[in-house]
């Protein structure tokens, strides 16, 4: 996945050359501190790889790519408030660092600074790549919310749980492909086969995200597993526990567990009801139709094609 | 000013026309009652004002003028968490009624909206008009950082304070006719001195709501006068009486007055002081300015331009 790597670089290169020391600096450091925590940067790099895999020249989508990626950074900085999470990537949180007016004021600007990159397009191409975002961003406000309206049901259904990931993490990724194909000239066809490839490996990948959770190795994850399972998330894994094996699962919530005893104890019913292997069939069938989307969509670069498929299957089924 | 009055009539008529029963609920239900809760909507009407004084279809501005009026009452709904403010026209604030995360979320998605409505004009006008949009809305927040860093200072100098006022209120009405005049295809030029009368109005408008909050009549005014003074907020009025009378000033503040006593206290002082005098011809000053402003934009219906200028007059001089 050379190619890909590149495009990181690239785009950590070009957010690192962004001018942040503006004034008042109570606005613009937030901006500088939480793009500068790192992060994968997958998001912009896709859309310089649809860019590109449709005969453009990546350089065209540097801009709107590093907006896909501010406003990435702006969700994370408001769901944070949100969450009241203290740590991100392994430092203080803007609100925690700052405090919460500066968190939702900086987030705000950060908004309207995503705006700005998008906006760095041939005319045009504009209309339909603002269309496009919009839309978008609207949609990630829709996940957040259905997602804080789960904390306080009992019971979410499959397809809710579905369109809230869909929602909070998919479109972003498939919004990302999609305006680097049209930054290209792509038909509107291609671009939104492009489009359901982000959707469906988006969802594959937040998949494995729940898997991980519960499943992974805490010495290559870096955590220990079980996070959702004491907080009592809603994830799919639990939704087709419920599905598979409802009396048992009451039992266990009837028990009052806490800590690894009861990490341990769900974690076996998950698999001994079939919810695993259920989950991880769900997994592999949305990654099919991902490739399947992305085989659809013409571009002129097969190669870049494979290599987004092999980086696709890698998201979908990362350890890590 | 029948025709403003009429544009008024057609934006409330647009407004409520628009379809926010939308899911999730709690994301959408905010944005219909913070709409809901009535506002002067003087900015949309200004962005219609403009079109029509620049030959253009005011039909094809209503879309970009709802745009302004949502991205306002998104900056309210937010300011009001930072502010901690309880009540807005009358009602409870949004994150009073719901609570604060639904505030930031419905806040944010009202912020994407109003992009979605602003993109809604010609597609050859949409690159400057997005600017134009975009920089004003950052503006917006960087008045409100310096705001809100006024609180924690003791000394504020008179072009900090207009440079804040600017960007909190003058440059969204500034915007509103600037983009009114684009979707109408004006000069830039025109464009420019159109939003040089915005800017220049709306900072008179804005020292006039400074004068009637220390002096106005509370009959029409509808609240105590003092308030500004009682949150000892560095108003042009105390900026200027601090200029003229730094030992006076500082003598009242250290006496640790209270309530009325010290609303009529303060209120002496700025009067004795000339400082009152000095905001007042300040205000005037600039409204002659806007004036000129207003002369230089070239539009062809002098009798909307007339309008234009009665009702800026009227803003600045306005007792209630």
């Amino acid at each position: 996945m050379d190619r890909i790597q590149g495009y990181v670089k690239r785009v950590e290169a070009a957010l690192q050359a962004q001018n942040f020391s503006l004034q008042p600096a109570e606005l613009y450091e937030p901006m500088a501190y939480i793009l500068g925590l790192g992060g994968k940067r997958l998001r912009p790099a896709l859309s310089l790889a649809a860019c590109e895999l449709f005969g453009g020249a990546s350089e065209k989508a540097l801009m709107p790519a590093l907006g896909i990626e501010v406003f990435h950074n702006f969700s994370l900085v408001h769901d944070d408030i949100m969450d009241e999470a203290d740590v991100r990537r392994g430092k203080a949180t803007v609100h925690k660092k700052w405090n919460r007016d500066i968190a939702i004021l900086s987030g705000d600007a950060m908004l309207v600074k995503a705006y700005q990159y998008i906006a760095q397009v041939d005319s045009e191409h504009l209309p339909a790549i603002l269309a496009c975002f919009s839309q978008t961003a609207l949609e990630i406000c829709e996940g957040q919310q259905r997602d804080m309206n789960f904390e306080s049901r009992t019971e979410v259904q499959e397809e809710e749980y579905l369109l809230m990931i869909r929602q909070k993490t998919a479109v972003l990724l498939g919004a990302a492909l999609k305006i680097g194909a049209l930054v290209a000239g792509a038909s509107e066809a291609s671009a939104d086969s492009l489009y359901d490839f982000g959707i469906n490996a988006g969802l594959a990948f937040q998949i494995q995200d729940d898997l991980l959770d519960a499943f992974g190795d805490p010495e290559k994850v870096g955590k220990k597993p079980g996070g959702d399972i004491l907080q009592d998330k809603k994830t799919l894994l639990m939704i087709y526990t419920r599905q598979l094996a409802a009396k048992d699962l009451e039992f266990l919530q009837s028990q009052d567990l806490k800590g690894e005893a009861k990490v341990k104890a769900f974690g076996d019913l998950i698999i001994k009801s079939g919810a695993r292997a259920k989950a991880e069939a769900k997994r592999d069938h949305l990654m099919q139709t991902a490739l399947a989307d992305l085989e659809a969509a013409h571009g002129s670069d097969e190669a870049l094609k494979a290599e987004l498929a092999q980086f696709a299957q890698w998201l979908s089924h990362r350890d890590r």
